[in-house]
């Protein structure tokens, strides 16, 4: 019976497969995890309901409950866990040859206020199963950790990323002055220090992770955008995550005037201005996706100014923010000369000024070429209907590979974007989603050379 | 000696060339007369400057304080005055022949808060000159009018053209229970009761002035937009008061989604909808201006949502203004048409939703042809520099000409627009002017055949 059991163990065992030095494949998910994995997000679900959506806070009591709540699963299942000095948590199985460097997957468990309930726990739970799966498996050489991050929304101190970034020692301490937006009187450093984390080592900026340790780093997490719907596949692998270029206080400038008695050739019209810019940048945009380039491009705001505008004027300011991200850097400086000069012959041509202000600039993060390829061929191999995107959102792994740590993503379909109560992932998806989490997760090393 | 100084006011007398049958000449102003002029502005201003500003408030004391001022100078020269049941001013010189209709001009003495000396008064001022040259040139068969008209600026009461609707019984009763939007607890009402008007005669809507009786209205203005200024011409003739279209509540709808995440092909954006829509009008009214026809076009409010905008947010909707004026009532009709097939055509090619929402029309006034003709005449004859040109703003000529009167404008050049304290009308434009004025008023009958 043990033997049959360990055999079983073997034949679904995919550190095993590798070890035998077979083609890596993918194992289901079981289905007793599977049962394991509702229950947490049934569990966190009712833990964290505020009536309207799921509020988890950034270094809060129900992030640090959540976290305390996947400890103690993993310390029930004999994992090993520790807390970092940003008040991480690591959940570690080790593996046989310590020499090794470790495989970690992990997300986050913080939500932005009256958030959804897979944004950040979806990567957490899928990461716990894979330790969990492999655990079962038996022994194998590699150390393979979850680490469960903290601070990863931007919408309660501004910053994204909190965790992963004292991590690596990109915690910048001016950071832990911060006030958190809802409660202004709560300063970041406050709300870390209660929920355990030591000031004094964060603010030194020592790394809490050695990236030379880690082999590679595979982050699952829900999709953000309508695309997987849109093309119905359940499982996505992320080519990159795309970086960004931010004017936030872009303006259009041209002269209020009678409505009734300024002819077309003596106006400046601003909303005309600025509506000429967002047409032609929206051509190039156009151009540039039917050349093979990743762009998106957003004027999220745009307006005439309250205190003056009126039916009756001919506007003469419009404010706007302008923001581009591709996981190009070059895609996106060659963007900004493009508005740049677009701006200038607009304001030529309509004699308005256009000041596209500040460019705010975050690099692309790219994902390993290695990893997505690898990834790539264990999708087809167990025929997983699946898709290359780039991630728009900005996530841990990014941080991650920042560090130099070869990182991938799996994304999973989910209806409604993130970021509200009606994030809805399929348990059906979730569940293939893991399989490729953890079947990278054991075999990604080797696709790296780790 | 009195032979010689008749033989001169007689040379100088418009009136007297037109009885004699030769061709309608234009006599400048008089010295002494532009010195009058002069003194006028320079009193009102002292009188209703505000420290930033002109401020003479529709049926307010310095509107009546204003009034006062010209009527008593029209007594002291031994014209007529008579205040009519809406607190109107009419001055008056009689005719030797009181069976014609009587030749008038005038226009009005409020002004917006903080703004300027010229809008209105100018108009006043040249009428009064008018009658006090025409006067010192000897009786003349028709009688000549001057009309101090109130409360032509919507600026106070949301309803502009006060008295001039009132002389026609177009004064809707409603009215008068409009509250002062700079002082709430003020009635229009009780503003008028105030300043003389009787109430029950203004809403008991009865004519105070037979359009019959009337052979002629010409109104002198200061240009409310730059045209003349940018054509370096001294005087306008008025072809028509543009009408206009306006949508006060359109909407683009979009869906606002992760700025990231979402790719070109998947979005509905508000902004890139209606920026569409508003390249595409412009488009057009450059083509229609082209083919000579009169039109204006502003987008005066274009807003993204302050509630839900962000630099990170697809835009969700644009609440937007759109007016369009002409001189036209087809051409405004076509541009409705247009505007509304290129908002459907928009909707679907960028999967917004368009509403441009109730269209609120104000016809146009058509101007006089045969006065236009005969003013034109008048500046060759005279080698007055003009030009004709549309008025976008509303005027009391606009009232006289739907009433049936035969009217005339005649623009004054002037920078900076109006409605502000930087007004800039040179007394010099201002006289030449105040003689198409004159002229116009004296032997405008004739050319209409009244």
């Amino acid at each position: 019976m043990v033997r049959r059991r360990g055999a079983n163990a073997k034949c679904h065992g995919l550190a095993s497969a590798t070890t035998l030095g077979k083609p890596a494949g993918m194992d289901p998910i079981a289905p007793d995890l599977a049962e394991l994995a509702r229950r947490i997000f049934a569990e966190l679900r009712a833990a964290d309901h505020d009536g309207t959506g799921i509020t988890r806070e950034t270094y809060g009591l129900a992030e640090t409950a959540a976290m305390r709540r996947i400890e103690k699963l993993a310390l029930a299942a004999g994992l090993t866990t520790a807390w970092d000095a940003a008040a991480n948590l690591h959940v570690t199985l080790p593996g046989t040859d310590p020499s090794l460097p470790a495989a970690a997957c992990g997300s986050h468990l913080d939500s932005v206020p009256q958030g959804g309930n897979f944004d950040g726990a979806a990567g957490v739970i899928a990461g716990l199963l894979a330790l969990l799966g492999a655990q079962r498996a038996g022994p194998r050489p590699r150390t393979l950790k979850l680490l469960v991050l903290r601070g990863e929304e931007s919408a309660w101190y501004g910053r994204p990323y909190l965790g992963s970034s004292a991590l690596f020692g990109s915690f910048d301490p001016k950071w832990l002055d911060l006030p958190c937006l809802q409660d202004p009187a709560l300063r970041l450093r406050e709300a870390m220090a209660r929920e355990g984390a030591e000031i004094a080592v964060v603010e030194s900026r020592q790394q809490l992770l050695d990236p030379a340790k880690i082999s590679h780093f595979v982050e699952l997490h829900i999709e953000q955008g309508p695309v997987m719907v849109a093309r119905g596949v359940p499982v996505g692998l992320v080519s990159g995550i795309r970086g960004n270029v931010r004017h936030p206080a872009a303006r259009c400038l041209g002269e209020a005037a009678h409505s009734g008695a300024v002819p077309r050739w003596l106006r400046r019209d601003a909303v005309l201005g600025a509506a000429d810019l967002a047409m032609r940048l929206d051509a190039s945009w156009r151009t540039l996706l039917e050349r093979g380039e990743d762009l998106v491009m957003t004027f999220g705001i745009f307006t005439t100014d309250p205190r003056e505008h009126a039916m009756t004027r001919v506007p003469g300011e419009v404010r706007f923010t302008l923001e581009y991200r591709s996981e190009s850097e070059a895609t996106l400086e060659d963007f900004l000369a493009l508005a740049e000069s677009e701006a200038a012959e607009v304001a030529r041509e309509r004699r308005v000024r256009i000041a596209l202000g500040p460019a705010v600039r975050t690099p692309p993060a790219v994902m390993d070429a290695r990893l997505l390829a690898h990834a790539q061929g264990l999708c087809r191999a167990a025929a997983m209907p699946h898709e290359v995107l780039a991630s728009g959102a900005g996530h841990d792994a990014a941080i991650f590979a920042n560090a130099g740590v070869p990182a991938a993503m799996v994304f999973v379909r989910n209806e409604h974007g993130s970021h509200n109560p009606n994030e809805a992932m399929e348990m059906e998806d979730f569940l293939h989603g893991a399989a490729v989490l953890q079947a990278l997760l054991l075999t990604g090393a080797e696709a790296v050379s780790r």
